[in-house]
């Protein structure tokens, strides 16, 4: 009988193109991980992630599943995967799910973080993983414009998604602006989140942290659904999937 | 008149063939930071650093120090070689120091860290600054062996400098050992280390982790004064110099 095998991945997404597989060049995570399952079982097995992240966005913690024909526990087959996976892929953890589990129709919640490396002195060990952006950024004016942003709103203003009849609507939990020294961390929590919306939602956060935009100025941008009022798209590699939640 | 700038540089190894400017082809961290002064003056000047880092190693800390013809106040200096520094070494910092200061002659003591991930959960985001180890470690065999290890002893064993007339006695403040999760970092403190010394340590006291050598084969092993007698070289990458001490 088939198992639902559910695992929580790892990765650097520096040299990938991304979570999802694709039909053209260039490595994805999706692409890495179901070769591997080829290879271990002759057979094509699709593996379903919580979610796509774009190129270049890391993942600390992403979740997916996949039905296989084994007698391997989940253990034995995380071990296998990760003897064959590239360094910057790792299997974290592995168990069997209920037969209907689906990692990214089941996920209730997820949690991304958005590194931010400000001010002079050069960030050297941290650099895949955040956005080197010189200058300071005033976090009080920052944390003011997130308290706009929570709740349940329409950001249409906020995804690079082209038209879709589907709903823009999310709604977002918290986010939580933390300095260390030069280091900025925005770590937001919601329901789902939309195409870019993460970091198109940091790029309008550090605009006011530089003082481009207000406080203020975020109701307004909701308000217009407007893509073109809203901040620039943050780059990827300061992007990290944190966690995702499940009932 | 010419000022002797102190400088405090950071780097990431990997692609370095290690701090000290080579003829041959290759990239060094001196190497690169004296191009940039010759770039900045049109002069030749040679940047003194506390020591050599081998090939691959790190430095979170390395102190250097050069003397330049220049009007611009530390903190220039500093923001121009950052400018055009690599994205993997930095300037942390920049002082003036009395004319007589030199980064290597000077030093009294320093420290080095060295970072083993274990276990079989694939290491991603560090993987760069650990040697992956797989496997598991006695820590406390580990600590017991590392005590054995402190106070002034001839480390000839433990280098693999050829046929010097110099002293290989050399004196070892403090070796801690922290485990964290499967992450174990051990931190040596001491007056000066001999060319491989902290790899061969860390790779005697894993022996000991592992269990092929006994705490107690220590005192025989720094008695033999005989490299064969210790354990391995750890690879390059584990290791980073954290902090060069001054009176």
């Amino acid at each position: 009988m088939k198992k639902n095998i559910a695992v929580t991945v790892r990765y650097d997404g520096t040299r990938y193109r991304g979570w999802q597989r694709q039909s053209s060049t260039g490595d994805t995570i999706q692409g890495k991980l179901e070769a591997i399952l080829r290879k271990m079982t002759g057979e094509e097995i699709e593996v379903d992630g919580s979610g796509r992240t774009d190129a270049g966005v890391h993942a600390a913690a992403q979740q997916a599943n996949f039905r296989i024909d084994t007698d391997l526990t989940p253990e034995e087959v995380m071990d296998y995967m990760n003897a064959y996976l590239p360094r910057d892929i790792g299997i974290i953890s592995a168990r069997e799910a209920s037969p209907r589990f689906h990692s990214r129709l089941n996920a209730i919640k997820k949690t991304y973080c958005y590194r931010i490396h400000t001010g002079k002195i050069p960030c050297i060990f941290g650099a895949r993983y955040c956005w080197i952006k010189g200058g300071s950024l005033d976090t009080s004016a920052m944390r003011l414009a997130a308290s706009h942003l929570l709740g349940k709103h329409d950001f249409k203003s906020f995804t690079d998604l082209k038209k879709t009849k589907k709903s823009t609507v999310r709604t977002i939990e918290s986010i939580d602006i933390e300095e260390r020294g030069d280091d900025i961390s925005i770590t937001f929590t919601g329901d789902s989140f939309l195409y870019h919306m993460v970091r198109i939602l940091t790029g309008t956060l550090c605009e006011v942290g530089e003082g481009k935009l207000s406080p203020d100025d975020i109701p307004g941008i909701i308000e217009a659904e407007d893509r073109q009022k809203a901040g620039p798209l943050a780059p990827a590699e300061g992007l990290m999937l944190m966690k995702v939640y499940y009932d």
